[in-house]
């Protein structure tokens, strides 16, 4: 088959590789019908994420169908159509059981397009099966599904649940690429007073107001401002961090008000500077987080029901073989006015 | 009267300052029969805490009698002997009236000793006297109600209640200090399956013992080792910051288990380096706090039950005049083996 394989910094290409096969009881194999390419794919490339050796068959966001399972599955038969989780979840281990999938202790957790192989391919090989693929009904579309492979959950569970966003509170989301996008989606759910999108490009401040933004501003338009306008110079009650550098990180604890939450989603790869000698006495909490995907099937049911819009957030499309110039196109959203760009195994 | 007057960096006299005078109808004034020096005013001397300005009369801590009250006041007469808290609360903000007394929007939070006169002096002024104040049943001494006045309430909302520890969790609690003491004290009512303790000074670590650490390390005798041991590798659910340095505020994201807490409640006058590009993904919530005092009622209750054994935590007492000598005490602890140093205004 063909895959997008990571060569290093920088370094990716669509090859001929061995057909994945099933190894352990549990494993299925899927040939891939759609398949996205996510933010954190930019942060290996860049070298952020040192696990990512080369070799790895990128990507861990899909939609497929079930062409072989292992003896040990009991949930899929070969023909179904399923969606391919980011997180691998084994199910039995400490973490699991406390619905703490993400943080898997026996081989599962973020795995795919990291530690083991993904699934920007024509087909993939899928632990703990079972667990880790979720069932799709016809009323769903491949394009809509696949965003529930990472963002959609991600930014849920990691930005609006990790940072409790409650009715009436002012959410300040810094970052309108896909995951502040979908955050914003997200905070619109809890009836926030203000959402206020901060992204240096205008593009994306469109998009964010697209998605329910009704304030928007640029890192170097002092955001504290608008800010303090909108409540009475208290700060936000919550500001998520859905970009992944240490400026933008600082940025996110001038925002926040005393006794208010910063939820990290961004992937890091380097560390940030942490001012606790102002920090110390104004009662903020920090969380960072790996999504679980507990919040899956809810998203799932309220997709099927026309409660989240996702309509925008799909840009670009190509046909799986053409992953390489979609890259280009994901990777300079400024010129390109990418969001999400999906590859489908049919061109349409 | 006098008092113990900050004159900037590393410097503070006992000396003749003009009497408090009752300048809001909500003021009480109080003789200060027994009060206490914090880390905090450590931190003061030594710079952490800039707008503490030459001047200022230090101290937040006391227990003291009654002796006028402004026309505003409605729950104090002279004569009642009262716990004077760190926390001064106006009662009517908007984070007054969620409890969150620390961070008073109308001239409270922590402001004795800090943005007006405190209390290590003959007599104090108390703004907002009717909610700023306990009144103490003869059955509490004075020497136990000064402990809390702050660090009891402290470590308690600060670290063991933000940290949400809970049965069966293993607690960390970095430095051995009076507050991490308290924390270990509180830890302890949570039957958590350990507490350990981490010092440098073998004699704090023979009072954390005391307090109710089952295990005491050094951090230079690899406490992460330690840690892994008691948790099978995990890591410690929660990890109390009691200190207030970079170096301890950083060893405290070492020794987190993936989905647990840190619970800074050290004084901090630099900034700390906060490694994302490890945390990012593992699910940790930091938290930073200023105590609101709202446990105070609970925990004056338990201590005049006796659920509170802090017999341990005084180890020297000074007339109120001795002031100056009792800061030198408390302050090379290595050397005096010092806890907390009470000063009275009879000397026993």
């Amino acid at each position: 088959m063909k895959a997008l394989v990571y060569g290093g910094a920088q370094r990716k290409s669509w090859i001929d590789v061995p057909d994945p096969v099933i190894s352990d009881p549990r494993d299925a194999i899927i040939r891939v019908d759609t398949v996205t390419i996510c933010g954190t794919d930019l942060h290996i490339l860049g070298g952020d994420v040192p696990a990512v050796t080369p070799g790895r068959i990128l990507g861990h966001e899909a939609v497929g169908t079930v062409v072989e399972v292992g003896t040990g599955i009991t949930n899929l038969v070969p023909g179904e159509r399923v969606l391919a989780s980011c997180i691998t979840a084994c199910g039995v281990c400490a973490y699991c059981r406390k619905g703490s999938y993400g943080q898997c202790l026996r081989g599962g957790g973020w795995i795919l397009g990291h530690k083991i192989d993904g699934v920007q391919a024509q087909y993939a090989r899928l632990p703990f099966a079972d667990l880790s693929t979720y069932k799709l009904p016809d009323s769903i579309t491949d394009e809509s599904a696949v965003l529930l492979a990472d963002i959609l959950p991600t930014s849920y569970e990691v930005g609006i649940l990790n940072g409790q966003v409650r009715p009436g509170d002012t959410v300040v989301v810094v970052g309108s690429g896909p995951i502040g996008l979908a955050a914003i989606l997200g905070a619109r759910l809890y009836s926030p007073s203000h959402v206020v999108a901060i992204d240096k490009a205008d593009a994306r401040l469109q998009a964010a107001k697209q998605f329910g933004a009704d304030a928007t501003v640029k890192p170097d338009e002092d955001p504290r401002e608008l800010i303090d306008v909108l409540t009475d110079g208290l700060g936000a009650d919550v500001v998520i961090e859905a970009v992944g550098t240490p400026a933008t990180f600082e940025l996110c604890a001038t925002l926040v008000r005393a006794g208010g939450r910063i939820a990290n989603i961004g992937v890091h790869g380097k560390p940030a500077t942490l001012h606790l000698e102002d920090l110390w006495i104004r009662d903020i909490t920090i969380t960072t987080g790996l999504v679980d995907t507990y919040s899956t099937p809810t998203l799932l049911r309220m997709l099927g029901a026309g409660q989240l819009d996702v309509g925008h957030m799909i840009t670009h499309r190509f046909p799986i073989e053409g992953i390489e110039a979609a890259y280009d196109v994901f990777a300079s959203p400024a010129t390109s006015g990418a969001l999400k760009v999906v590859l489908s195994r049919h061109t349409r």
